[in-house]
């Protein structure tokens, strides 16, 4: 038997003892007599359910529905693992529901669904739906995510989300704006070199066109994808360069690289042709698709995010997805639709463009200021969860996906300064 | 718009305030820094999910899956309010999960899933067992229920129970072995009728078979089922009587009439035929069939049990599926099977007949004895799931139900002994 390193032993230890996992469900009313007990079940609780069967949306006066997100996989690409199955994801779906509980507030129930067909998954996630106020779909693998999430948005009328998508780009862009800031760059401009075309890559660059970038490339493992290859499904197609061109080409004088790919897929020479002041994000985890020192070693105008904490500019989703199901779920949107996420992204830059409390720069030692090394804001900035809540929140009552009417913003936002607390 | 009572309003506002609903969903570890991010998601969590990858079993050690019950529903068989579908039948599954919690410390997600058909239901519920330590079925109708348990028992190999159909079967059953103990009398000698022909009545009558019952009659709405009607189904055939009887000949001089049905459907005249010293169950909820205080009037060597904590005797189903499912997940069973049934019914029967701690007699304000007024365990009595869990765990090792080897059944009772503390 292969021996186990102390820093692995280190996370068995952590998710074994002091018991096993990482979730805990709770009684959130008290049962301590009989009293109790006719309340928080027979007789009491026929009542509750009585006005939910006469009007469904009291589920979510007298449930715990509205707080209540589905964390959903059937483990086809977990992390860097690949295609571990439904049950070996658990310790994965587990993190996530921790992370949503502790960035938002927001409940969680991990489901691991043992299927690789997008239909059963899809009938699957549609009849246990009920149970929740939103779906985070997790860890699915391409092209299938992209059929599951469509349909999944389409049928129901909660928040479904795949964060491994959207994620990815919410963030991405929040960076990439203010890369633009600060080196003065108009979004319009901007030439973008996507290397990997998987779920987070083809999400990214949608989000991007939305925010109005013009010329965007992609790479897949093959290369360049251009109309003239044959071999490319409907999604990589939306992202074709119209005609053949060479990997030198589409890099050179480019504005912005984003990895989304792994070790190698391009290098310091790529790097060396693109335009002044690069803004390259090498998000390939662990191990980025070029190191930030490398990079700045050959280019010291570069901007420079990873996807790891240990340098600077971490494009890291728990950025976003606790905040856009928080404030999807509070107005009861039907979707999570692009205004939504478009807001996401602008309020995280915005957030990273302002002055950063003391306890941040404390807990990071050292001092944080907008600029090249902090262009997207930290994970346990407790500012997050209200500005970028209540932007989504916002943005889903203009765009009309919000089903709760004359909605309280700044009530809304001095609710959510509590909920950490 | 009809006013809401006081007592009704009370169970609403218990169900909405302070928040909405009765579950939360918390971490069991903490998420303070990086470094606890690191551990509980990404990289950290890769190496359990590696582990579990190659040994499934190992999802008892890095998650919560042991601890975990899915109390799932379709919600076709509500308390007594009928079919009223997935969504407005969460109140009660969540007020499940926190009994689950309360009495067992068993975590549990509740899943309410939308659909009527058993296909659909086995299906979905087999997709998402993965996450799942247990699966408890919940108020599912009949005779719907028997063949979504009986294939998801067949099919899974964690402990699955409907609980409407075993729970009640259980607790009688033990009410009637005490009973006979009162009364002197011998179990093989016993004729039963069971009125009702439901989920909970087959399960019933199938159970005290087990116990030994040889006599046992059953009546529908219909009336009496023997083998000359042409109406049954293969549930209620298993109890047909061998030839035309009325309902006047299956009560006279029975010695036991078990309740599950609605108030009416069998009268003071009945019992006056039975037996010396007749065992009354009247089961039905809220109203029983009789009420005691009629039954005693007209039969003061009854021995009455029914539903309701406010009369003696209450057969209430969290004596038993709270310690059932912790005693079969703690040795990890395969099925929760019959033996494992009968040993928790003869375990309840044998606690009713220990001294009676000191501090349930205080909380309910009286002295209690084994006797005709108690023959029932209460359901916040300390001692049960150390007695009830053991018992079903000793009986899921003896009949090779349980997939844990050398398990020490003494060490066991001691950590039972602390789960609630």
């Amino acid at each position: 038997m292969p021996k186990i390193s102390a820093k692995d032993q280190e996370a068995l230890d952590y998710h074994e003892f002091p018991k096993p996992g990482k979730l805990s469900v709770e009684s959130t009313k008290s049962i301590l007599n009989q009293k109790d007990l006719s309340l928080a079940y027979t007789p009491g609780v026929a009542i509750p359910c009585l006005e939910i069967e006469k009007n469904p949306q009291d589920a979510y006066r007298y449930t715990s529905k509205g707080n209540l997100v589905g964390v959903i996989t059937n483990g086809t690409a977990v992390l860097g693992l690949g295609n571990i199955e439904a049950l070996a994801s658990k310790p994965v779906m587990e993190g996530k529901c921790v992370l949503f509980k502790s960035f938002s507030g927001l409940d969680c129930f991990d489901i691991e669904v043992d299927t690789q067909s997008v239909d059963r998954f899809c009938s699957v996630v549609m009849a246990i739906s009920p149970t929740f106020g939103g779906i985070n779909l997790e860890d699915i693998k391409a092209p299938e995510c992209f059929e599951i999430e469509r349909r999944l948005v389409e049928e129901l009328d909660i928040p479904v989300m795949h964060d491994d998508q959207h994620g990815t780009a919410v963030i991405s862009s929040a960076g990439i704006i203010n890369a633009c800031e600060v080196t003065r760059r108009k979004i319009e401009d901007l030439k973008i070199v996507v290397v990997g075309a998987g779920a987070a890559a083809i999400s990214c660059a949608r989000l991007y066109r939305l925010l109005g970038v013009r010329e965007i490339y992609m790479l897949d493992s093959k290369g360049v994808i251009h109309n003239g290859r044959s071999d490319l499904n409907d999604y990589k197609r939306e992202f074709c360069a119209s005609g053949y061109m060479t990997h030198a080409e589409i890099f050179a004088c480019a504005d912005v690289v984003v990895g989304l790919s792994r070790p190698g897929t391009f290098s310091i020479e790529d790097v060396m042709s693109m335009a002044p002041e690069p803004i390259i994000f090498t998000l390939a985890n662990p191990t980025p698709e070029i190191f930030p020192q490398e990079i700045l070693e050959a280019r010291e105008d570069a901007i420079v995010a990873t996807g790891r904490s240990d340098f600077d500019n971490q494009v890291n989703n728990v950025l976003g997805f606790p905040f856009i199901f928080r404030g999807a779920m509070d107005v009861r949107a039907k979707k999570i639709n692009n205004e939504m996420k478009l807001a996401a992204a602008h309020a995280l830059a915005e957030l990273a463009r302002k002055k950063v409390p003391k306890e941040i720069c404390e807990l990071y030692g050292k001092d944080i200021k907008f600029g090249r090394d902090y262009i997207i804001p930290k994970p346990f900035d407790k500012r997050l969860i209200v500005e970028i809540s209540s932007a989504v929140a916002q943005a889903a009552i203009d765009s009309g996906s919000s089903q709760i009417k004359n909605f309280d913003i700044e009530a809304y936002k001095k609710e959510l300064s509590e909920i950490l607390k």
